[in-house]
C-alpha cells in the first residue's frame, strides 16, 4: 500500500514562504538572485513542476523589494523555460519540468528502509478485535474532546477528568477504589514501565519466567538488569523470591501469569507483599487483561491490598486498541513526587485531546460496553479454538482460561513448526521466547492470540495449524508448566 | 479548580462486576460468604452508598449459584441496613450509609501530592496562544481521525499520511525538501531528543551556552554528559568546537539562536557540518520556531544541507500547542534502522487518532492558515512589548526579533527583582538558567514570553514589570551576548 496526500493542499494554503535570501552586499544583481534562488528551489525539489509561484506583489512584499524587480526575475525565467504564464493563471513552475522533481517520495505502508514481513495472518498474541472499536461513542468522546478548549494548565501525571474516569473504571472493574492523586496517565503499558523504572530508579529488576518479552525489551533498552523469578501453575513461586541481595523491582502478572494463564493465590499475594516490604521491593503489576475475564472474575487487584508497595500497570491497548498509546499506573504513594518530576522534565506524551477522549468514553460508559461486546466475542472464539485443534496427537492446545490466546506445545522442532506456518503467511510467536533464561528443554512450541483477526482469518488461520500439526489426537486441557516433569504429570502429552 | 464526574455513570455502564469469590471449601454458607463480600466492599468504598446492587438474577449467574442462594444473602443485609429495596426501584447500597464512603476523593487541578503555585499571569517563556487552535478546522480534523479504523498496520516511525504532511510542511514553510522514510512522528521536541539519544546511543553531548534549560533537563535524565559550547550575537562559535576528544552530538539553535535570537551564518554553518563530519558528531538541529517567523525568513534548514550527519528537531508545540504533545524527527540516513528499533521495543508514544487529526489538519491547510493569524498577532505584540517597556534606565528590553519571548536585562540582583514579580502573580523565567555553566557576570534579568497570555493579561503583565523595574530609561535593542565585556559595547547599558 503506497499513501499519497489527496488533497489539493496548494489551493489551500494561503502564502508560501519562499525560503530566498538576497544580499545586497554580494555581487548579482537582485532580479538575477531571485532568479538564480527559484532556480536552485526547483531544482532541490522545493518548488515542484506545475506549482504556482507567488504573484509579483505578494513576492515584492515579502523579499522588500520593489515590484519591478520581481518582474524582471520572472520575465528572465519565462523566457529561459522554468515558468509558464497561462492566460487567466497564476504564473506557475513549468509543469513540464523533468517529473523526477515533481512527486513527493511516497511512504511505503511499513517503511522502506527495512521491509518487514506482513503476515497474511497474523496470529501474534496481544492484539484485540479492534473492527467495533470506532462506533458511535467513540467518534462522540472525540468529538467533545476536539471541541474543547487546548490552552488549560494540566497537572504533570494527567488531565484530571481522565484520572477520575480511570479511577472509576478501577472501581467498577477491578473492584479497586484508589486515590485519583496516585493515578498517572501514560502512554500504555511499556511507557508506563518505562517511567516506573525512570521514577524509582530501579535497575536490577526481578520477571516472571516465563513471561511477557515486550516487558523484558523495556528493561534491556533501560540497561537493566533482568532477573529471572520462578513460576509454576500458580503463577510465581513466592518461596524462591530471593532474600539475599534482593532485586529492586519485580514485575508481576498475578490475575493471569503470561503466557500460561495460572493465577497467584492469596496466600502467594500475601508472601509476595511481605517480601517486597521486608526488602523494600517495587512490586508492578501488570493487570494487562483483567477487564477482558469472560470466563471467571479476577481476584482483586494485588495494588488494592497495599498503596505503599504495589504499583498497577494499566492499559487500553488491550480493552480497546494499541493504536490509543494510552494506559495509566497507579503509583504507590512515595512514588507520585517521582513520577511528577520525571514528567516535567521529559513532558507528558499522551495528548490532551486524547486524555479527554479516553475520559469522555469511559465516564459515557462506552468503554464499558465494548468490553462486554468483546468479552461474547472472545468466549465465543475460545470455544471454536478448542473445536478447532481438538484430536491432535502428541500436541497439546491450552486457551488460556478467560484470555485472548492459546500455547500450543508439541515435542517436535519449534522453529521448523513455525516455519512451516509462516511459509502458509501465518504469523505466531515462538513459545521459547518467553522466557528470560533458557527455557526448560520440554518447553517447545508457539503461542498464538485470537483477538486480533476476523472471523474468516482465524478460522483459516485454525485449519491451518490444524494441518501442519498433522492428524494425531491431541490433548485439550491446562498447558504444561515447565516446572512439571515432561511425561510425569498426567495431563502432559507423552 | 476540583473535576469530578459529571455523568451518571451507573445508568450507563451495562454490568457491574463485583469481585466476589467464593470458597466452597471455606467454612461459611455461600450466602453469608456473599453477605460478608458485600459489606466488606461497601466498607472499602469498592461499592458506594446510593448504587444499585446487581440483580439477584444476574449475581446468581455471574458467581454460578442459584437464585435462593444470592436472595437469602441479600435479605440478611437488608435486615442488617446494608441495602435498602425501594418499590420500583433497584435493590441499592443505603444512601444512609456514611458519607465518608460514599464520594470518591477528588482531583486537584494541579495535583495535590505538591502544590504547583500557579501564577496568575504566566509570562513564562515557549507557550504559543493557544485560544484559536481549536476552530473549524481543528475540529473537522479530529472528526475525520475518529471515523477511521483503529486496527490497521503502522510502521514503527508513525502513520505515513502524517509523515507525508511533515514533508510537504517543511517544503512550504520551511524550503526544505526530505524523503518521508526519514520523518519520524514523535510525542513533541523533548521526546524527539529522547528518541534521537536513545538510537544514537550519544552520551556525550554539547549543547549551546545559554541554551534552552528544557532541553538540557532531558539530558539529564538520560545521564549524558553536557558540554557547553560557547555562543556570541551570530549564534554558536565554530571556531571553539572542540577538536580533540569531540562530543558525540551537539544540540543547536541555528535559525534562532535560545535565548538571545542570533542567527547562525552561511560560514558557520558550513564550519559546523564539517567539523560534524569530520568528527562523526550528530548533529541535533532544533528548529522550535521557525515556521512562527514574522520579521524576516529564517535561513534555509541546517537539514537541508545535509542528510547524513544533520537530525532536524520540529514541534508543534510552538505552531498549535503543547497540550498536542506531537512532534516529528528528520533523521540522518544511518539512524533510520536505530529509530525503527527503539520505537519496536517501547512503542510509539503518538496516538492514531493523534497522527490523523494532525495529518488531516496539515493537509487541509489549518495549519498554515493558524499559523499565519498567530504571525499577525505575535507581530503586534513584540510592538506592545517594545512600547510599554521604553525608556526604563539601566534596563535593556530586547523583544526576540521574529520570536515569543524578550530578554530583560539589568545590572541588579536578578532573584529580588524575579522575586517581587512573583509576589505580584508575575511568572517569568531566570536569565540565569539558560547556561549549563556559569552564566558571566553581566547576565543577570529574566525572559519572559509574549504569547502565551491573553492581550489584557499581557498588557497587565507588562504595566507590572514596568512598575516593577523603575523609571530610568532603558534602551531597546539587541540583547547584550556575555561575549561582550560589560560596558565596552556601544549598545550596553551603563
Amino acid at each position: 500500500m503506497v499513501y499519497q496526500l489527496e488533497r489539493g493542499i496548494m489551493r489551500q494554503v494561503p502564502e508560501v514562504a519562499l525560503p530566498i535570501v538576497l544580499d545586497r552586499t554580494a555581487g548579482g544583481s537582485l532580479p538575477n538572485q531571485i532568479a538564480e534562488s527559484i532556480r536552485h528551489l526547483t531544482a532541490s525539489g522545493v518548488l515542484r513542476a506545475g506549482e504556482p509561484v507567488p504573484s509579483s506583489r505578494a513576492l515584492a512584499r515579502h523579499l522588500g523589494v520593489s515590484r519591478g524587480t520581481v518582474i524582471v526575475a520572472y520575465d528572465q525565467l519565462l523566457a529561459e523555460g522554468w515558468l509558464v504564464a497561462i492566460a487567466g493563471s497564476a504564473t506557475s513552475i513549468n509543469p513540464q519540468l523533468p517529473r523526477a522533481w515533481a512527486a513527493p517520495p511516497a511512504v511505503s505502508a511499513r517503511g522502506a528502509s527495512r521491509p518487514q514481513e506482513v503476515p497474511r495472518i497474523d496470529l501474534r498474541p496481544g492484539r484485540p478485535l479492534q473492527d467495533e472499536v470506532a462506533g458511535p461513542s467513540w467518534r462522540a468522546a472525540w468529538r467533545v474532546a476536539a471541541a474543547a478548549p487546548v490552552g488549560v494548565s494540566v497537572p504533570l501525571l494527567g488531565w484530571p477528568g481522565l484520572r477520575a474516569a480511570v479511577v472509576e473504571h478501577l472501581r467498577r472493574l477491578r473492584g479497586f477504589n484508589c486515590e485519583p492523586d496516585r493515578v498517572a496517565v501514560t502512554a500504555g503499558g511499556r511507557e508506563g514501565l518505562s517511567l516506573l523504572l525512570h521514577a524509582s530508579g530501579a535497575k536490577d529488576v526481578g520477571v516472571e519466567d516465563p513471561g511477557f518479552p515486550s516487558l523484558r525489551r523495556v528493561l534491556h533498552r533501560r540497561n537493566a538488569i533482568i532477573r529471572s523469578l520462578p513460576t509454576d501453575d500458580q503463577g510465581l513461586v513466592t518461596t524462591k523470591l530471593p532474600e539475599t541481595e534482593p532485586p529492586e523491582a519485580v514485575i508481576v502478572t498475578p490475575a493471569h501469569q503470561y503466557p500460561f494463564g495460572g493465577t497467584l493465590h492469596i496466600d502467594r499475594r500475601l508472601a509476595l507483599l511481605e517480601w517486597a516490604r521486608r526488602h523494600g521491593v517495587l512490586v508492578i503489576e501488570d493487570d494487562y487483561d483483567s477487564e477482558l475475564r469472560y470466563a471467571s472474575e479476577p481476584l482483586p487487584a494485588l495494588a488494592s491490598l497495599d498503596a505503599d508497595q504495589v504499583a498497577l500497570l494499566g492499559t487500553f491497548s488491550k480493552t480497546l486498541t494499541p493504536a490509543l498509546a494510552t494506559g495509566f499506573v497507579v503509583l504507590p504513594r512515595h512514588l507520585v513526587a517521582a513520577v511528577e518530576a520525571v514528567r516535567g522534565d521529559l513532558g507528558q506524551p499522551v495528548s490532551l485531546v486524547t486524555q479527554r477522549a479516553v475520559a469522555e468514553y469511559l465516564a459515557s460508559g462506552g468503554l464499558a460496553r465494548h468490553t462486554q461486546r468483546m468479552r461474547r466475542v472472545y468466549r465465543r472464539r475460545r470455544n471454536q479454538v478448542v473445536a478447532a485443534l481438538a484430536g491432535l496427537t502428541g500436541v497439546r492446545v491450552s486457551p488460556m482460561d478467560g484470555g485472548l490466546h492459546a500455547v500450543v506445545q508439541f515435542d517436535r522442532d519449534e522453529r521448523s513448526v513455525i516455519d512451516a506456518l509462516r511459509m502458509q503467511g501465518l504469523a505466531v510467536a515462538s513459545l521459547g521466547e518467553y522466557w528470560a533464561s533458557e527455557p526448560p528443554g520440554s518447553q517447545r512450541g508457539f503461542v498464538f492470540g485470537f483477538g486480533g483477526v476476523s472471523d474468516a482469518d482465524l478460522a483459516e488461520g485454525l485449519a491451518t495449524i490444524r494441518a501442519t500439526l498433522g492428524g494425531r489426537p491431541s490433548t485439550i486441557g491446562r498447558p504444561a508448566s515447565p516446572h512439571r516433569a515432561p511425561g510425569a504429570a498426567p495431563d502432559q502429552p507423552s
